[in-house]
């Protein structure tokens, strides 16, 4: 292994190749700390093609290469395996690759690196007067490569949809070392396939993004916020149906259950947002249209769909914060109070009442199964898109039970067991609950036709052994 | 053949197998007429299923399958090679696949069959207060089988994207037979590839598209519809720049050069829509922004930009509709003076302006270097996504020069050799003028994992030559 550190000190520049185990042991586990495995150094390089160098150069040694972003996912999909089969890894971190072009305004279009942040990409977006669609609590150190690697979600996906909607070109680099894709932002047209598409989702199993073209959209200032108590998810699909149909234009809408309700207020410290406590609480944000920002407006559609009595509506600055805190603090909340299995699933939206109705019995009887005591079971999500965040405290974090019996519930309600986080080295195994088999086929015949050998994050969304398979048939 | 003829009987009913040659010749014909092939029969299935096992049928035989929806492309993508290689060509034809499910308004989608046409569709989404993203002028022959097929565009594209912005699933069948694909419809998340994105624009090189989930639009009636004079394309493109920034939701942003203008008045008798003649022509519809149409805070908003002296803005219907037929009638009134050659191109937005200010030199230089007349040259188009349609009268509709040194003018300019039409039969030579050659190769290994006998659509999207290698390397 030497010799390749001494390559790629060559190709990316000594100091951007670190081979001290203690630090490589930290790129090596994930946000979570549930994921953790070995690699023999991490390489940053600089440019592009520094990047197709280092990727030939661990080829030429049989070395593994792990693309990693910022390693906010919570999936295990940016860190090496746990168990090497025997080949080398290499992290390759994309995070000196923070060039950030001027906005066209012309085009409503941006270039950034691959390793500028997300929340770097936002304020550069606002100093132009416009926005990045995409947002999440992880904005300080997710990067532009990253979420698109993985089709990062977040709050406003139900405006402006996923990190996919988003992506206008890419350029990357294959596990051959040859450099694909155009940062010409056209969105007219078709000559081809469109690799891009095909890159974003793909989490480093196919190409290292580089660089990204990406759109930016008008600024929407939110005209109000409210919450409404409802009687569950059902419920609340239904109001938020209806409140669609006379303000189509949702910044967001969020889902928060009682559980996760009283244990937010506990901890936070936070006064209860409606009269009377409820089964589930319904968010809305409602973007102030463009350039005709009129509350009032809002006020007389929002009193033609029948809110439920328990309705509170923030129409300034500081009391939509206030309501947002709800939501916002669920996750350090729920932190406080033990290591939780975070689910993170889509379900169709006219099917997300059968599928909480079904999730108390499901949890229960996986937690039960595996002997342990009653478990703690919170929703909340992305209603708007039928993403919810599963949370169970109780059973012990390495036993995946339970995450498994609600991936499987997800799919059989015609979802999918991995949404905004993909499927990286903790789903591996699920996909088939909600996928074909031809499409997992399919799927794996495209991986083979652009990575023959394996080089690129092996057991990283095939099940693993398919990569060992793979191993096997290396050609490098 | 006969034998396969009567395989593809049993299989879809004898009823859904023509094969009589001038029944069949008319299928193989290209809508513009200038693409014409050969095939054995026409096979219309009735169900996924029996698409499934009319491939099979075809990859036993080794006939190559030709997926057909409208045929109303341009760029001859939905007939037979003209050339055979040896191989017979059967017409698989999705026109049967005619069901379309109830829209679900909590999602705000709709399952379709491909051979749905566009019209059908638009009017069930009006029925359910919704809106298709997508229209253009062969609505009533377009299907959703085919505009997936080729990502094709429209008009409304600068607000809702081409058709990839539509689809939120698909259910296809592979060369192999198999069924791939979900219409699940969700919007968050990943779990692999995007098998969906990936046939979005393929051509029907891949896969033959079956059904689709798509999404829908809330209904944005237009407020207003202006035509402003300008100083040509360069001038256009900022004044639409500076327009967005101050009501960033237009649903239309379309140029029309001088010829065009002068061209469509004189074939259609209609008087001038300006004072003054002008060198181009910004026509931009104005949505009102849901629920508050307020024609006066627009044109309020308008005031501020600066709009040339000589702008007509329409705020009735039958005004707006005036200012339109400007553009939509275009293409007929070119037809009436020639068969033009018609250059479907996209050129970044920053560079339409250079773009346009190289055409007519190129133009006059490739036609006249093939022995012609002075050409007569018109351009008009798509200008909010940089989609142009460069019409050129005067050169042999057989001979490609001017259409080849448009193509490459686009490229050069950083633009793309086919937009809303795709590639097709007549631009696969130019794929490398604006497609990296490692982009084509990856494209080319995709191509052969998922189809490796070369048996759909042959000769579209790829070079010859490839195909031609293909079949020496057929396995079936």
């Amino acid at each position: 292994m030497g010799n390749l550190v001494a390559d790629l000190r060559a190709i990316a520049g000594p100091a951007h190749v670190l081979a001290d185990p203690d630090v490589v042991a930290g790129y090596a586990t994930d946000w979570t700390r549930r994921y953790t495995g070995s690699a023999s150094c991490v390489v940053s390089p600089g440019t592009t093609a520094q990047i197709a160098e280092a990727i030939q150069a661990c080829a030429g040694y049989g070395a593994r290469v792990i693309p990693q972003g910022g390693n906010t996912g919570l999936v295990g999909g940016s860190i090496p395996p746990a168990q090497s089969d025997g080949a080398d890894c290499v992290i390759l971190s994309t995070k000196r690759l923070t060039a950030l072009c001027p906005v066209d305004p012309r085009s409503r279009q941006v270039t950034a690196g691959a390793g500028v942040t997300i929340a770097r990409l936002a304020d550069h977006a606002a100093a132009a007067g416009l926005r990045y669609g995409v947002d999440l609590a992880s904005r300080d150190s997710a990067t532009v490569g990253g979420t698109i690697a993985t089709n990062a979600g977040g709050i406003h996906t139900i405006r402006y949809g996923p990190t996919r909607s988003q992506v206008a070109g890419l350029i990357a680099v294959l596990a051959d070392g040859s450099v694909v894709g155009s940062l010409s932002g056209l969105t007219a047209g078709s000559t081809g396939f469109d690799l891009a598409q095909l890159l974003v989702g793909s989490e480093g199993t196919l190409a290292v993004i580089t660089e990204a073209r990406l759109a930016l959209r008008p600024p929407e200032p939110a005209a109000a916020v409210l919450i409404a108590g409802t009687t569950g998810i059902a419920a609340a699909t239904e109001l938020l149906a209806h409140i669609r149909e006379v303000i189509p234009d949702l910044l967001a809408a969020e889902y928060i259950d009682a559980a996760g309700l009283a244990l937010v207020r506990d901890v936070a410290g936070l006064a209860p947002p409606t009269a009377d406590p409820h089964e589930g609480y319904l968010l809305v944000e409602i973007a102030a249209t463009a350039g005709v920002p009129d509350p009032d407006a809002y006020l007389q559609r929002l009193d033609t769909v029948g809110l439920p009595a328990d309705t509170v509506v923030a129409l300034d600055a500081n009391a939509m914060a206030a309501l947002w805190s709800y939501r916002e603090r669920i996750t350090e909340a729920i932190a406080t109070i033990g290591m939780p299995h975070k689910i993170d699933v889509a379900v169709p939206i006219p099917a997300l009442g059968a599928f909480c109705a079904d999730l108390e019995g499901v949890v229960r009887d996986a937690v039960h199964g595996h002997g342990n005591s009653e478990p703690r079971l919170i929703v909340f999500g992305h209603l708007g898109v039928g993403n919810l965040h599963v949370n169970v405290l109780g059973p012990d974090p390495a036993d995946t039970g339970v995450d498994e019996a609600v991936a499987r519930l997800a799919a059989s309600h015609g979802g999918s067991v991995a949404a905004e986080h993909g499927i990286g080295r903790a789903k591996t195994g699920w996909l088939a609950f909600s996928s074909l088999a031809a499409d997992v086929d399919a799927m794996r015949s495209i991986k083979t036709a652009l990575d023959p050998a394996g080089l690129l994050n092996p057991g990283v969304l095939f099940p693993p052994e398919i990569q060992q398979q793979r191993a096997t048939t290396r050609t490098v």
